[in-house]
């Protein structure tokens, strides 16, 4: 199994390398990346239903195969690439593949898993944030239809994604009551992608406002149980927030190691800077943190394939995750001094696509805020 | 006076707002803007002498008018052109100001105070970053003429400016010896624009890098004394902490108070974020700061006034100042969600162009380098 | 001026040392000092009523010299006699000097300011904290005396006060209204000391609880307006944070000054600490946020001088006060390593002392409270 | 299994409450407990030898068993105890298990598994402080016996052990060459607890400054091999650090559980401060934390379990164990107001017990330096 893990490990590292990071300085500068081109190379490797059971299309590897592709996926300065992946395989597919029928699985979830189709998660609402008890989005229910209106925004892979995996109100109930998962195809009438929005960082995915008006879906692509799409939610953003922790390891790994390299090199005030006790130090103090989420992600492996409940270990470990990494990112852009500030060198991108990581998939707050309510406290 | 100086300060406001704030979200896209148009504009306004004598065709006006300015173009998300007028009257032109001959004052600071020519101030190297005893730019004397060769990067008004107050090394004694401070016209032969710079923020400000083969220069313009380059550097960097210190104070007040603006109508989770303590206490640490910044940069007024050295207080404030920013900015994006990391909205420049204050203009550590030795360590 | 403000500083320190330094090992240990004894010695320098008015027994003097106390009374490991000290000058008898009958100044000021009489402030109370609106001490109308019912807490110099500023609730309206600052002697029947409480740290200071049964003291002991106690009080907290401000700077430079010698004379790992980059910067860290302190004191000075309110300024310089003399006394506790923690160093008591910053005089959220309002905010 | 682990971990809790908990208050006003009553009632319950293996009198339980009762002992406010059991089972005798000869440890690990024998760890120095390569203590060979001279200080346990685990320099060459584990029985001539420190924290446990001269002691006390003290120390030291980041979640949890408690009934401003974002929000950090160092924790018992080395995870550990359980203690202290300062409360031991953990068992900074190295920077 080790050998197996390691072969795994450099299968990915290599596919990753070729078709991914070659293009990456181009495709950033577009902009854009083509998911339908690359996502069938990654899934020909396994790669995108490598949590999906073998009857639907994935491979069922054990968790430590996740967190081994995370992190070479975290490698190499692409992270608006590999959150794509995310979004395909974290955050679109789980509540499909735990609680959708045979057939909805058989129609998008096995595509997915191919990497023929696109998919993606739409929660988010212009009025509401993180608050997602307050989605405004509604479906009335016209026969065997749900006919939905409403916006969503900020939705990963947005422009190209081929279904949706939305949060939607189904009934008049307030709160967090009376929501359900649907897939949305994107070409259905009524449905627009309003707009591709241009981020600080992670340009080279696409990021889409979308607009539904009297969209009609059949009842049958409800995931799951109608009224019960927030409880499933909540769910599918645990592992969410566990692939943000996986993620995060890798590309803190990768960005300390480029700066210490970079410091061995450049010779200041008399001396190597990697003999200057104070950077030293201070990334090193950001290495100490990364063994710890380390040791939490092996600990969420351990867990999930023991079938365990991971929710406080996943909130506490994306808010970590979430700082720790904008300040890896932080601390390369500055020991890099004057060329850290540069585009031309690694650092800016990596700083710009890290500070996403306190706010997508759920800011730092919403998890302080889920994880006191774990502790006991009302607020 | 206080009359005088509101005056002052609504017409430095209006100015910038009509003559910058209506182009920069254009010029930030082109990634340029053009100096030689804007500044006569603002020197109509006796905004590039302000702290020039008169008989340098200055205004020759109290420090508090310099704060009222800083703060007034640190308003608007236009840090970019702030930086380029700030290079043109506090980091390039106060050596010669001090020390320059009347020729080379009539020849290059006045033009610069009327705004005719753009300065830029060469010091920085590839080879040696924030540690300038190692500068290796080096000039020999050839009868009347330095001949001067080597390079220089990170050149803010780098590709359109007129002339460059440099800093080469005119002997070969070692460290931070033999060094001195002379202008360089730009279109002098040898001297070439290697390229401009792509930066993570600032994006409007040019920055250059340089190189320089044999190109002569009359030894008359050497600024101050030949070999005392280096010491009238370092006070000249000390005028530059200053505006760095007196700059933050705008940008950091106008962000707080955007973000504040902002609190207070995002509805979310039942109520205005206005009223959730966590993200308020965290913007009202931010403007406990900025209080004692503007207590400091008071302080260093009232000093230099009185012809005090402020060494000491510029280096702190500095420190501070690029810290407090870079905060702001973090929290700015932090608590205005996923439309923070969005370009359309205001805080992702804000937050590219803060990044630069802990690295430009001596980076952190530089400035606790001075620190420690001022309170007595050998580090 | 400057010449007399060097005098008054040495003569300040002469007495410090002699009256105070020289016995504050012993006293302690004893956990008490003799206010009786000291006060009238440091009136007779007039330390005690430097801010008051000739007219009621005080020096007059410009804010400087309070300052220039403040700091001498911050050097020497003496935090808790010079909180007893603080107490006497700037909690307990500014409403009193500023709104108070002639009679009554007469009575209680001036003595206090003779060093005849101990004094203290007595607002806290067990039940509402840093909580002032609902302070539930409650004192009713009896012909020409209030009759006083309640508990307080906390009180420092409360064993051996002479007499209380005691604030009270004089009405049934709730929240702040109806509350009256009312001078409780110490003997009158029905007040006790409940006991003397055993603190963390400043140990040589008396903080006791007191209990007040029907306590009859006369209608002319009401400072200023009844029923404006907690504006008055709210105003007498401002010189209290002020206060706060001005002695921190004296302990935080004294504490870093020994630290720094120490490291100077401290060799390990093949030369001395003060070489060692990461120490080094870490203290001029802290030494960087000092100058910013110090420079806020002296805009609080001229403010005051110039008859400004410094609400905002000493509200946000608290708060900076008390996290940076813990940060300093936290450091200087970690580079003194093993010797650091043990109490026959200064360290020890220093950092025992230091962690009051943050609580005493209205905590930092407090602080963060007050100027997140005065920031435009509603929490 | 998880039910005997349940049931011991029950046991540790009865014990510690009756034996220690029903007693600290009183130990810790005597600055003392009496190892030699305490220990074997311990070790009757077999809590000394957990970890060692059967036949040396031990439990050879697995590392899972270590984590319960660190974590058992770091509830309720013993920490000076639970330090010194920590020193007999993971500071003293590690080596002494794993390089003794089976005479030794017939003579010492047995009776101190047993509870018979108090033993203690003799490695710092006046003049060396964390800095292990620069020991002066010397011991030169005549016959069969060592002859030791020299001075150690900071010894937990010091008064009272029966014997040390000492390192001292076995030969004349210098750095951390030619050291060796040796021990020294306490009551051996020349040998001298010089006096007891007293300290910030942990008081009840006894600390001693150690003078030896002429101390003859067997060679055949030398554990393991002479010559390679200073790496048997090294891993013993791994050992320790191990058993720190035990204690730190344990304390944490049981602290950070009474903070909440007092939260949700301590109501000001309007309702119980557990509903209060920016308190709750900021323990709620440390809790995360604390996830994730429980997590690392877990990973290293399942490292030992499988015999791999843990030294780059028990040494980033203990650097953020120190660091969390600091701040734990500093929210404690702050969250209880003006009662978290009373002695009379929890929280002032735990804030000057919780101080030690970065110093102590190698500084921070002695954490990140071997870190760094790790990483491959040469500080």
């Amino acid at each position: 199994m080790p050998t197996e893990l390691a072969e795994f490990r450099s299968t990915v590292r290599a596919v990753w390398e070729r078709e991914v990071l070659a293009h990456i300085d181009e495709w950033e500068a577009d902009g854009f990346f083509d998911a339908h081109a690359l996502f069938p190379i990654l899934a020909r490797h396994g790669l995108l239903g490598l949590s999906h059971s073998a009857e639907d299309g994935g491979e069922g590897a054990p968790m430590e195969y996740q967190m081994a592709m995370a992190e070479e996926l975290g490698r190499g300065n692409a992270a608006g690439v590999a959150m794509a992946v995310n979004v395909q395989m974290h955050m679109a597919t789980p509540s499909l593949a735990r609680f959708g029928t045979p057939e909805l699985k058989e129609r998008y979830l096995r595509p997915a898993i191919a990497g023929e189709q696109v998919a993606a998660i739409a929660v988010t609402e212009p009025g509401a944030g993180s608050d997602v008890a307050h989605l405004a989005t509604k479906a009335h229910r016209d026969g065997d239809h749900w006919v939905i209106s409403g916006q969503k925004i900020y939705i990963t892979n947005g422009t190209q994604a081929d279904w949706f995996c939305m949060l939607v109100r189904t009934s008049d109930e307030g709160g967090f009551r009376g929501m359900s998962q649907i897939i949305v195809p994107a070409g259905t009438e009524g449905f627009e992608v309003v707009r591709k929005l241009d981020k600080l960082g992670n340009r080279v995915s696409d990021t889409a406002e979308l607009r539904l008006e009297d969209v009609r879906v059949p009842v049958s692509n409800t995931i799951g149980e109608a009224g019960r799409g927030f409880q499933q939610q909540m769910q599918q953003f645990v592992i969410e927030r566990l692939s943000a922790c996986f993620a995060a390891v890798g590309a803190c790994e990768w960005a300390l190691g480029r700066t210490r390299d970079y410091l061995r090199t450049r010779d200041v005030f008399g001396g190597p800077l990697a003999q200057r006790q104070y950077p030293v130090f201070r990334l090193t103090e950001a290495s100490a943190q990364l063994e710890l989420l380390r040791a939490l992600n092996e600990k969420m492996a351990l867990m999930l394939d023991a079938g365990e409940d991971i929710t406080r270990e996943a909130t506490a470990g994306k808010l970590a995750a979430g700082r720790l990494i904008r300040e890896v990112a932080d601390l390369a852009v500055q020991y890099h001094g004057g060329m850290g500030y540069m585009e031309e060198n690694w650092t800016a991108r990596f700083y710009r696509d890290a500070r996403l990581s306190s706010i997508g998939g759920g800011a730092d707050e919403v998890m302080l805020q889920v994880l006191a309510r774990l502790d006991g406290y009302e607020v």
